[in-house]
């Protein structure tokens, strides 16, 4: 059996979606700038896509840009924003659980003498709406929060944050990181208060290489990249209205049962963490709750594990998880998000992610329990050994 | 019959590219930094596809960066080498033809204080290596040149611009924007002495959202985007193994029979253009000769017309072509590279490009002109009428 639980890292094309791109790629290829009308029908492509998508977050068409994934969108936010607003102020708020996408254009802007508040979490990898309120002053023009974290799950309050920042300070701008929540979640940029959103076509059965970035109507938030008069002269760049289309396909699809789709890969994630916790010793969840955070990922400590020689031999049985972000897998770098939330190296370094797509089955997950019970046996009796 | 002679703006995707996409997409769809194995079979693809682009252009499979396309190429050329070296200088050299992706970095440097020098054009659109050579200083930090024009194919020197630039100053830096260049044109590095070159996929039957930038190797041009730690630490974001794949079978498929398809468009080209000359009367070919320019763009000039009134009379038969830039079309801004070798008002607005794909046909070109006489004469008809 396969069994692949790193849909967090990135996901399977939905076959509808890969169809979708290959029939735009081959009858619609004119450039969507183009005078032409193969140019008019190709742009056309575009605006129904981005129609789609903004209707599945409440937007307006027009607040929607494609881009090339969740890191441009990311770096739109937190660049535009301090491009475009540098006049009203040098202060920018952010989590310490951010993915790097917003992390390290923090940490460029920090450099570049913008004060940078770092906003702390809760043990279960919450920042409260109120620390928000406290740190947003007169002179904060962004504020960026990770919507659904990616390693730990924990959905934010968004509302409420939103509402706090903008009671604070109604020219303040929101930016919510939601790469690992559309598809995934409801969102309501109306309800959220949010300026700027950003997602990720292939982390919900979409195809890589495009995302895209949505941004209020009427914000002074500069581009950043710079070229043809693409996308209103927001994003320059011939644009890919076959990436686009596959996008819509696919978040149409991942929204048209989402209830049900919720219900079911919260029942896979209840029942694998159940089976590990009640048949696998000294096994704990990290973050929130099972119940509350996001279905679609899990993330366990194993006591006295490496996560790295857990993960090579799950692997060698057909089972594929993470021990974090795939950003940061090569670079050995550890989780700054295990720890944010209180853990200790140890518990860091033997903790590993399962991240579900609504195509993983019960079978799936009890395959995997039967194979991690084996391995954690072995590999801990082996460690003892030593 | 149907016929598109606007590949200058965007070629139809190869179908053995469109394969190759929906393959990697279907079956290789990991992240490619994951630190599973179907993480590195991604990450593998990758390697594979930069190995056959590197060989193409004779550099080396790690100097070859996955972008979003020909913008972002052009964009990182300038901005991250104003941002590596600035401290060796502030002075940065290009021309007056540049493409949008080119020219606005180099405006948007401008703006930041950066003194810039466009280098003018002849008549033909070349520019002169003993202008260059002429304007590189001890502070020059980069020259950034469009290998071949978009708007009339005009091929520039490379290898003398480049021999140019570095004898005057070693460590100026030297970008080919060779977007309308690579799978038409051999390209070599090494010969012209260039230290970056962008390119764009889906202008050689690659799909769109998807392009390669070579950047040798050792250079301190920084990143544009920040994030996650993907390709080396110099171009964060998921990594888009179905693109470059796809990406990589167009550019082998386009040099596979090189010889071949430059000559076959040449004749096609040269048929087309001297049929119009000889056939329909008050018609010009604007920049270089049909011998010397690219075989892959012919712009031409129809006395008392308007270019946007013919274009759109001749896709009401089927035929397909452009005033111009499609990165500009939709903005009706004029073209600047036809004013820049010294056309009139008059000329410029009565002027079109033909651009051809390897696939188009000798009939295709005869049907072409078969449509343009009779629209040109009737168009030219109706104008003296009013």
């Amino acid at each position: 059996m396969k069994v692949y639980f790193d849909n967090a890292a990135s996901t399977k094309i939905l076959p509808q979606a890969a169809e979708k791109m290959v029939e735009v790629m081959t009858e619609y290829y004119a450039n969507p700038s183009a005078s032409s009308i193969m140019g008019m029908e190709a742009d056309n492509i575009l605006k129904a896509s981005a129609k789609t998508l903004a209707r599945l977050i409440n937007a307006n068409e027009g607040e929607i840009y494609f881009t090339s994934g969740g890191t441009e969108g990311d770096n739109w936010a937190v660049f535009g924003t301090a491009k475009g607003y540098n006049r009203s102020g040098k202060h920018i708020i952010t989590t310490v659980i951010e993915h790097p996408a917003v992390a390290q254009p923090f940490k460029q802007m920090e450099d570049m003498g913008y004060e940078v508040t770092y906003l702390p979490v809760d043990e279960k990898g919450y920042v409260s709406a109120q620390s928000v309120r406290d740190a947003v002053r007169e002179d904060t023009i962004l504020v960026s929060i990770i919507l659904i974290n990616n390693e730990i799950g924990t959905i934010q309050n968004a509302e409420e944050i939103g509402k706090a920042i903008k009671e604070k300070n109604s020219s303040t701008l929101f930016h919510l990181d939601a790469v690992q929540a559309f598809g995934k979640y409801k969102i309501d940029v109306k309800k959220f208060k949010c300026d700027m959103l950003s997602a990720s076509a292939h982390k919900f059965n979409g195809p890589k290489g495009v995302g895209f970035f949505y941004m209020k109507k009427g914000l002074k938030v500069r581009p950043v990249l710079f070229g043809g008069g693409q996308q209103n002269g927001h994003r320059p760049g011939t644009e890919n209205p076959a990436g686009a289309a596959a996008m819509a396909v696919a978040a149409e699809d991942a929204y048209k049962n989402y209830e049900e789709s919720t219900k079911h890969v919260f029942a896979l994630k209840k029942h694998l963490a159940d089976r590990i916790l009640n048949e696998i010793s000294d096994t704990f969840v990290n973050g929130e709750d099972i119940e509350k955070a996001s279905p679609y990922v899990l993330n366990m400590g194993f006591k006295n594990l490496r996560s790295e020689v857990l993960l090579h031999a799950l692997e060698e049985k057909g089972v594929v998880v993470s021990a974090g972000s795939a950003c940061n897998s090569r670079k050995k770098v550890q989780s700054s998000v295990l720890g944010a939330i209180g853990l200790g190296d140890d518990d860091i370094q033997g903790s590993i992610r399962f991240s579900f797509s609504r195509f993983n089955t019960i079978e799936e997950a009890d395959y995997c329990v039967d194979v991690l019970k084996e391995t954690v046996a072995f590999l801990r009796r082996f460690n003892r050994k030593r």
